[in-house]
């Protein structure tokens, strides 16, 4: 069970390795009510996801309880250094490995070479050359296998059991999901009043760790894609189940499942949920260029959507955040 | 002569009429050193330009200097809202008008429609529709003069003669200069400990203003394409002269001299001068939507790429920001 703790503790662990991203109020009458943008999409690698991966990693370095050894700590070694002698031992000579070829494999491989460690990334056959060519350009060693990402990700744990190679799942990890929430700390740092905080959701890692982070500071709605209702349906059925994935949001909120972590920490919390359509993913996308000169990816616009459209309607004296999570898109449609 | 008494109080009088726009810190490595980024490109219409013609419009609406009238002054009117009857009258029926299709005109339709008052912005028959559309979207009435900027920049001067509107300049106006300069306030605000400030020019109303409002708190640089050398070869030949206009960045940078008020102001405070080309230009707008996933026009990349390249080099402990001050730009290239 993640606790708040756990993400404090992230935070810690993570200093000076990702970037504290800036946030910006927009006045009423722009998306609705004003509100808050918290810009994560300038973190590195595009998304939110460095958080995760460093998290992962860095705790993986870590003395085990009882070791005796407290010297090599992860938050020990400075930020911006590799890792010590000590750390990468205890991580082991085979690195780290990871299964896609979006947002959260340029984010291990970048936290590895960060942390001057291995990393291989396992993508389907089919993954573009754009995608393999910036994983390597990352440094990862890139490994394509299979006709689609399940096969990919099959090859992932094999290689990992094999290697002992430690495994940075995209969301459903304990370490993913707790470091992901460090965004939470750092908002209410910059924006000590939000009531609420509107987050978009695929495999839950994002909208989990926020939940643990905010820990009932403020209101949490997690926004989905109609097409891609992860959580949403998990909260009617009672658990997490498998969905159809589609619409332009699929690239970056595909999972087909939310993840086991996230949906205890949703019911746990609280979490609102509020699905939008595609039409309104890409009218908040194209609206915050238009009025903002900001570019996001269309998985990150939906929980913009769902304040622009009224989907999600705060009260009046209701200070609102927006989590822009993510710019892994190309912007050649934005202007017309 | 503009001083910094004249930035804050119009700082004073368009407080709540523009954003307060983010800054954040990049680690170094990225554009060399490290730096702060001063993201003003999230402004009004997409640049800077709407703190200047918020700035000239509310001015010539405030009484006179014993006129016996205090009421209804411009910072008065709450932010926001539409200027007072009072203030719409001193203004004149007929409101304000500019010669510019570009991001000064932009900037002029929105501040007059914010106001409440009319606006006519004169461009050249040449005009791109987009353009024209967008003057028109945001409430101005659109003159199409002459075959190219200087006739229908004689047309808006006419226009004003003959109507009594208030004439915008683009940039060589006291009530513009001091204007753009309330970013300077802003910044210093943000990032208090900043030693050094970058900012591309073009006519110079915003170097202009950011030298009077830094008045000598931090030192600027001030960045050009060596395409369109306007304030260095002002400053090397003892005064401003018409150069060549020419590059990527002449669409926003590309006035033929530097205005007198900027260049009296750059003489006055020690201006430091630098050039870039335009391929230093390309890739710095290239590496900030790589690493951050920011987009800017050329003109503002100017700017960074004086960084980037060594252009300038800061000292080892100097603290230095650059402004990104627009970003009405196609990204359509940015991805490749």
């Amino acid at each position: 069970m993640i606790t708040k703790a756990d993400v404090d503790a992230a935070a810690a662990r993570i200093a000076g390795r990702v970037r504290t991203t800036p946030v910006m109020t927009v006045e009423p009458g722009v998306f609705g009510p004003a509100v808050v943008l918290k810009c994560e999409y300038t973190q590195h690698t595009g998304t939110f996801k460095a958080r995760g991966a460093f998290n992962r990693i860095l705790s993986a370095a870590e003395p085990t309880l009882g070791s005796g050894s407290g010297s090599g700590s992860g938050s020990g070694s400075g930020s911006g250094d590799s890792m010590t002698g000590a750390q990468r031992e205890r991580l082991g000579p085979a690195g780290v490995v990871a299964a896609s070829g979006g947002n959260a494999g340029l984010a291990v491989a970048y936290a590895a070479a960060q942390l001057g460690v291995a990393a291989t990334v396992f993508v389907p056959e089919t993954a573009p050359a754009v995608k393999v060519n910036k994983l390597r350009a990352l440094g990862a060693v890139v490994r394509q296998v299979g006709s689609e990402f399940a096969l990919a990700n099959e090859a992932a744990l094999a290689h990992a059991a094999e290697t002992g190679a430690l495994l940075c799942h995209a969301y459903d990890q304990p370490e993913i999901v707790a470091g992901q929430g460090t965004l939470a700390i750092e908002l209410l740092g910059q924006a000590p009043d939000v009531d609420t905080v509107l987050v978009s959701v695929g495999g839950g890692g994002l909208a989990g760790g926020i939940a643990a982070g905010l820990d009932g500071r403020a209101k949490l709605v997690a926004v989905e894609p109609e097409t891609i209702p992860t959580l949403h349906t998990a909260l009617s059925k009672g658990g997490p189940v498998d969905v159809e994935v589609s619409g332009v949001a699929a690239d970056s909120l595909g999972a087909r499942r939310i993840g086991d972590i996230a949906y205890e920490l949703a019911v746990r919390h609280g979490v609102h949920s509020v699905l939008v359509d595609d039409a309104s993913i890409i009218a908040a996308r194209k609206l915050l260029w238009d009025k903002l000169r900001i570019v996001v990816e269309h998985g990150t616009a939906a929980a913009l959507a769902a304040l622009a459209t009224g989907a999600y309607q705060p009260a009046p004296n209701e200070s609102v955040a927006v989590i822009l999570c993510g710019a892994n898109t190309d912007p050649s449609d934005i202007n017309a």
